[in-house]
């Protein structure tokens, strides 16, 4: 047997037991006669002892241990002279009887610390050795813990998970698409998806009424530092619903996630517009940790004779609390941080309600202190507090003022990673302008419902038409997004055809699934979660990487196991392929 | 609000309340001046009546919905006149006060009932439809069930759900490895896994202990009935530990699935050696619902004067108690059926025990009464009994005479789907000789670790070692399978010689998991369950087709979708391929 207890549960109330643990050699350090060894498995440390005076030949044995080694080693349960109140074990240690070497180790590329010495890359290339430090454990066990509760939920609720292909179909989108050769039909190729879109949709025609799946998805685009070719989706699905049925059955899983494995009420998740939250945030998955919310100002900046502001569209503001202390060249940062070429303003106003009621401003040249006083009530200010304006193109300045505001609430401290703040958005736009190929795009996808109210703007104004599509948004972050979908062929031909599809086109690719409309679909919607992301959220982790067990880097390898590779010209030829690499 | 209630739980508890259902229209008929209508949904169905005396209008529109209509109908809950009693439902009916057809449907190509209509070819094509069929779903409904179960019984155990990538690299038994090519790495490509094998033994190195994963898995292969290019399997790895405490872990969830899902208490799994299988049953995985067991017959049959028996490496057969009355064209159809090209047989001796006590057999010419009253006290024979013996060499006739023993079980009806026997078959070879390529290949994977005691052989005698691998076969089919892991480089380097493969292949392939073996391997070892097997199993049915909500065809085909199919020039450019198909 190679253990009969775990390194991470014996406590003082085992004293005297006869023990064997299995672990690895975490550390060692000599006193005196005697050696202490920390061993660590996925449950914890437990120190071992080691004495001369007990069994020479045994000590020098455990001498000559080093770190990362596996072992095996049997002994008694004793009260520890010096104890340590950080650890559940801490209390007690293993006076070792037996050791026996289960695997020797070569030293670590890194040490295998919560604070490691390894970078980036040499971490990734031993990715199974940074899967032993305990952050990164934690991180994988955090998202199992997070599975389970997902299912236990929906279970309850009566959701089936329903496995759909990986081997699909390519889609109009497929320029994203990973494809897979066929060796049994030549010439053709399987797409791995994208997401289950289409199949859910599909089992809800069949009457699976509740579906969800924790599924894998896949999209082969530049990476960045947030995405993955491979990701994680929980995806849903529901029949006979409405957007409200489906935000309350999400919210209610949401709720009971932070619960039971955070120990967080959550409450009531917000709702908000999406016009509405490109007003207030210029942004439509906003970080609601912190107000700060836009303060328009075209109307009390006009006609003073400053013509940035008179020129603009919009003249627009928010006010960073009690930072009217900021120097020149804090100032002067800020400014530089807008006009960044990613962020592309022209220049940014900033108005200081100093603390002798004195408003101080960047364009005292053109506005009065009465002008200013004006400001300041729009921004419902007081002494202390700073007033940054920029101007310019709505939905620019919007965006550019949005970045801002991010920058000045991660300055302030006020973006805290133990705080949670959900959102609902809601509203949005059916369809967005794309200025490369001059034509509108599903903003969500192609099978995304319009208000029924807004659909006599399709041909009118396409861009006004609203969609039954929702966002969950938590803490700055889109966790989750959906909509109600069509489930009428006709109002589905007319969006394939609004989004540039000719009839043939939309028959190729889709005509399976509006086929299925005319034998008796019900009404749906669902919506997905990038689970990779949540858990992220909840790990207080900016990035998605170290929520998976074996990521990739930017550029799609896995180098570790050194993936991509070539394959074989035997195994092409099987294919019915040939390489064809262009010179750059 | 689409519903109040499903179409599966309303009783006579609910006489008089005012309820909304939706559903689809299973079927309607008329009766004086009234309309019946079932309304389906994945619950059950519930009957509806509209009444000409109540509302003409109503009525005449009830009348016109077409089967597989979707409709949402308000209305009161009444006791039936004339109850069904083998629905839930079957005590009530609703009174319908208001109608609304929420999608028309045309005609469904096959009938949507239990027994349909439709043929295998237009099921698949419309498989949303036949989705809808009650037994399909229940299958759908039990897989969920199951995968619910096994989660919750090994995170009872502290197994971690640790997903592990899709986009992988390539094996050398990459002949049947998906390939996926990588548009940010032209020329090199991705794999997709035939299972996690490797990246489960690298989470053993990482301490993640308890591992596993419901997860697709992927084989480029010829078809079967039984099997499809993804399949999914129930994967799990443990570290610290030896073979017995693998088969208990999952005896424990095999017993809990039955236990959980089916109410049936398994009992405690027998255990076989695959050597004792082979010569009991001609099989590793022996259908251990009945008897029947091959009997050797060598030492009593030899020397007097059949040369068939005489030269045969062994004479075997089994004794189909009570088959003595089977007529001289039965006995035909079963030397017939063994001599089938796909089994291979030259002939049959068969030998009846008959009422009066007399023993008759097909070789009276060799063999006297005495001798035949030896050969019945070997096969424990009695009046009535049937025995049927084969002869050749030692693995070909245990294959055949196998078949044979299936068959005879399958017409005795001790085959019952409603009866399950479970078996541990463990000790594998390690290797086994392949004839095409003259070399040994790895019975289980190259990772499978010999028995100690057996290492010695390797050299010497191949054929010979026993690995620990074990399959658990149930009903004679091989639901599970794995081994203890070597997580040693030295051994495991020598695996890779034995199996042929140059030092340099082997680093190429798998020097990431022999480098990993290098920093504090664990002893580990695994399994793997066919979890499409296993529903099928669970479900009664033969093939795995049904328990797969999108399954493809022998051809690898999703006819429904019409996958897989052909990409654009233009990705093929963007991927680095050009078509290269070759005329057969």
């Amino acid at each position: 047997m190679h253990r009969t207890h775990t390194c991470g549960e014996l406590t003082l109330a085992d004293l005297g037991k006869s023990v064997t643990l299995s672990g690895w050699v975490q550390k060692s350090r000599d006193l005196g006669g005697m050696t202490f060894i920390d061993v660590r498995d996925r449950y914890g440390i437990t120190q071992l002892t080691f004495n001369t005076d007990d069994d020479e030949t045994l000590r020098a044995r455990a001498r000559e241990l080093g770190r990362e080694y596996v072992i095996k080693v049997t002994g008694t349960v004793i009260e520890r002279s010096s104890k340590n109140s950080k650890i559940p074990t801490g209390e007690i240690e293993i006076k070792v009887a037996d050791l026996e070497i289960l695997n020797a180790a070569k030293l670590p590329p890194f040490t295998i610390e919560d604070e490691t010495d390894g970078g980036d890359d040499i971490r990734m290339k031993f990715r199974y050795l940074d899967l032993r430090r305990n952050p990164v454990r934690q991180n994988l066990i955090l998202r199992h813990k997070m599975a389970q509760e997902i299912r236990r939920y929906l279970d309850s609720e009566d959701f089936l998970e329903v496995e759909t292909p990986v081997l699909i179909k390519s889609t109009p989108e497929g320029a994203r698409d990973f494809v897979v050769p066929s060796r049994m039909n030549p010439g053709e190729f399987y797409a791995l998806p994208q997401s289950p879109q289409t199949f859910k949709q599909l089992l809800m025609v069949s009457g699976f009424d509740r579906y969800f799946q924790i599924v894998k998805c896949f999209r082969d685009e530049d990476l960045r530092a947030d995405r993955q070719p491979e990701f994680t989706q929980i995806d849903c699905e529901m029949a006979f619903v409405e957007q409200e049925d489906i935000l309350n059955m999400f919210e209610g899983l949401t709720k009971h996630l932070f619960q039971h494995v955070k120990g967080i009420d959550l409450g009531t998740v917000p709702r908000m517009t999406y016009a509405e939250a490109m007003r207030l945030y210029g942004s439509d998955k906003p970080d609601t940790r912190f107000g700060m919310q836009f303060v328009e100002l075209n109307d009390i900046t006009k006609d003073k004779g400053f013509p940035v502001f008179d020129a603009a569209e919009l003249v627009v503001g928010i006010n960073a609390k009690g930072c009217a202390h900021y120097t020149r060249k804090q100032l002067d940062a800020l400014t530089d941080f807008v006009k960044r070429p990613q962020i592309g303003a022209t220049g940014l106003v900033y108005a200081r309600y100093n603390e002798d009621g004195t408003i101080k401003s960047s364009v005292d040249k053109f506005y009065s202190p009465e002008d200013l006083q004006a400001w300041s009530a729009a921004f419902d200010g007081e002494a202390g507090d700073l007033f940054l304006i920029m101007a310019g193109p709505k939905d620019k300045v919007r965006k550019q003022l949005n970045e801002l505001r991010l920058e000045v609430g991660q300055q302030l401290g006020l973006r805290d990673k133990n705080k949670f703040s959900p959102l609902w958005v809601i509203d949005f736009p059916l369809l967005e302008w794309d200025e490369d190929t001059e034509r509108y795009h599903a903003m969500h996808h192609p099978f995304t419902s319009p208000k029924p109210e807004d659909i006599a703007l399709l041909d009118s104004a396409p861009g006004e038409v609203r969609a039954n599509a929702y966002d969950l948004v938590i803490n700055g972050v889109e966790i989750g997004g959906g909509s109600i979908r069509i489930h009428d062929r006709e109002l589905q031909s007319l969006m394939f055809k609004h989004l540039g599809f000719t009839p043939e086109e939309a028959q190729k690719q889709f005509g399976f699934l509006m086929e299925a409309f005319t034998y008796g679909a019900p009404p749906h919607g669902g919506l997905a979660f990038g689970f990779d992301r949540l858990v992220s959220i909840f790990a207080g982790l900016d990035t998605i990487r170290d929520v998976i067990a074996f990521p990739k880097n930017n550029s799609g390898r896995d180098v570790m196991i050194d993936a991509p590779a070539t394959v074989a010209p035997a195994q092409l030829d099987e294919l019915s392929l040939a390489l064809n690499i262009k010179a750059k």
